[in-house]
C-alpha cells in the first residue's frame, strides 16, 4: 500500500488550505499513491473560537471538495479533521475518510477532549467550543481493515486496542501535538499503539507554525507492527511517499501472539452498548 | 521513597541467589532503602524444564527465607519471582511482596504466557511447564497502592491500565526480555506503561548471562509518571539506590488528566468476575 503522507501549513483562509491540498497531490498524481492523509483541523487554525466560525455541516463545500479530490485521483483520502457542525449547532472535530469514488467510508468525531494546564507548558481547552463523539471507528477498505482516530484519542490505549481487536491493521491519527507533550510523547505514543497492537500506525501532523497560537510538534510518523519508525518527518511543510507492507501485520502476530496471547477470561474490553 | 534495585546473576545453585541477594541488601542497609526488587525467577535458570525442579510451595524454604530478609531489613520485598508449585502439581511463575514486618502483602502468578517463535530470534514456550495465574494484583502500602505484574503481563496495556485504575501508583515488574524483544521493546514498553498510566514503573531484570540458556537483556528500569526514564542499568549485576517522589503522579496528572479524560461511557474495561 503506498501513502502519500502530507504535513502542511494550515493557511487563515479556509479554501486555501482545500487548494493546497489539491495542488500537493496533484504534483504526486502519477505515484500510484493508494492513501493520501493530512492533519488535524488542517483547513482551520487550531484555536477553540475559530472553530465554530470555520464549521461546515457534513455534504456541505469543504465535505464535497474533499470528496470531489478523493475521486479525480482516485485515492483513499484520510482527510485529516475539520471543524463540523449539525444541525442543534454543535461543533466537532471530525475525521472523513473517501475512497476512491469519493464516497464517505468513514466519519469520525473526536472523543477524548484535550484539555491541559501544563506548568510551564501547554494550556488549552478545546471543550469549551467542541462537542465530543461518541464512537470508536473502524472502516473497511480492499487493503483491510482500517481504524481512525484523532490526536488525543490516541493517548488512552484501551481506545486503539479496540480498533485492533476490531480487525484494524492500520490505525489513521490525524493529529496535531504541541511543543510540550510533542517532544515528551509523541514518538513514545505511536510507537507504543504500533508494539501493543501489532498494526500501523499512520500519524499525520500539520507542520509547524511558530507564528500561529497553538503550535504544533509536526513529525508526521508511520509506525510499523513491530512499534519501529518507518518514516519521520521534521516540523516543517513535507510530503512523502512511503510503501507499507500490510503482510507484516500477520508476520509479526504470528511470532509474537500478543493479539491472542490476552486473557478474556481476567479481564474484559469492549464498547459500550448505546442505550 | 528509597528503592534498591537489584539485577543479579542467576545462580545454578537457589540457595546461592538467596545468600547474594542477602548479602546486597546487607551492603546498602544503613541507606534506609524502602522497598527492594530483585528479577524474574531470579533463583531458577530460566528454562521451562528447571521450573518444576526448583519449584517450592508458598511458605517453603524460599518463601520463609524472602520473608525473613524483609523482616530483617525492615523494608518491602518485591521478591522478583520464583517458580510456585501448588498441591494440585501445578507449576506457577510467581511474584511475592512482603513488607517491612516480613507479611505477604501480595502474590501474583504470571497471568500471560511468553510463548514465541520469532524467526532468527528467540524461541520459548513458558506454557510447556507453568500453569497461568488468573488474577490483575494491586496492594496497599503506607506510600500508596501499587500493582505488580511479570514481565510479558507488561505486554498487555489494558492489563496495567486495570492497575492504574484501581489506583496503583507504582507498578512493579520483575522481568527478563531477551535479545530479540529486549532491544526493540522494552524501554518503549515500560516507558509508554508509565505515560499512558500516569504512574511510576519499576522494572527489575536478572543481568545478563551469556552462557545461560535464556539471555536476558538486563537494563532494568525506573519511568516517571511523565514516561521519562529515572534510572537504567545496562546489562551486567548491578544494584542501584533510587529516589521516586510519589507526588509527582498527583502532579502530572493535574496537569495533563488523562486518567479522568477517559471515556467510560464509550468504552469498559472491568476484570472478569469469577464464576
Amino acid at each position: 500500500m503506498r501513502i502519500l503522507q502530507i504535513q502542511a501549513h494550515v493557511y487563515e483562509e479556509k479554501e486555501k488550505n482545500l487548494d493546497a491540498l489539491e495542488a500537493k497531490i496533484n504534483e504526486y498524481k502519477d505515484q500510484k499513491m493508494d492513501l493520501v492523509t493530512i492533519g488535524e483541523m488542517f483547513d482551520c487554525p487550531y484555536q477553540t473560537d475559530r472553530f465554530p466560525l470555520y464549521a461546515e455541516t457534513e455534504q456541505e463545500a469543504t465535505w464535497s471538495r474533499l470528496s470531489s479530490i478523493a475521486a479525480k485521483f482516485g485515492v483513499y483520502l484520510s482527510a485529516g479533521s475539520v471543524p463540523e457542525k449539525d444541525d442543534k449547532g454543535h461543533i466537532y472535530n471530525t475525521a472523513y475518510v473517501f475512497d476512491r469514488q469519493g464516497r464517505q467510508i468513514a466519519k469520525h468525531r473526536k472523543v477524548h477532549f484535550f484539555d491541559v494546564d501544563i506548568d510551564g507548558g501547554q494550556h488549552f481547552h478545546e471543550s469549551d467550543t467542541l462537542t465530543a463523539g461518541n464512537e470508536c471507528t473502524t472502516f473497511d477498505t480492499e487493503f483491510g481493515k482500517m481504524g481512525l482516530c484523532i490526536c488525543f484519542d490516541c493517548r488512552f490505549p484501551e481506545f486503539v486496542r479496540l480498533m485492533a481487536l476490531e480487525g484494524a491493521k492500520v490505525i489513521l491519527v490525524p493529529a496535531a501535538f504541541n511543543m510540550s507533550t510533542g517532544p515528551a510523547h509523541w514518538e513514545l505514543m505511536l510507537r507504543s499503539r504500533g508494539m501493543d497492537n501489532q498494526c500501523f500506525v499512520v500519524a499525520t501532523s500539520d507542520a509547524r507554525d511558530e507564528k500561529a497560537s497553538y503550535v504544533s510538534w509536526g513529525h508526521s510518523m508511520v509506525v510499523s507492527p513491530w512499534g519501529s519508525i518507518v518514516s519521520e518527518m521534521d516540523e516543517k511543510v513535507c510530503a512523502k511517499v512511503i510503501d507499507i507492507d500490510l503482510r507484516e501485520v500477520e508476520n509479526i502476530r504470528r511470532q509474537l501472539p500478543l493479539m491472542t496471547a490476552r486473557r478474556e477470561d481476567v479481564y474484559e474490553l469492549k464498547k459500550r452498548v448505546k442505550q
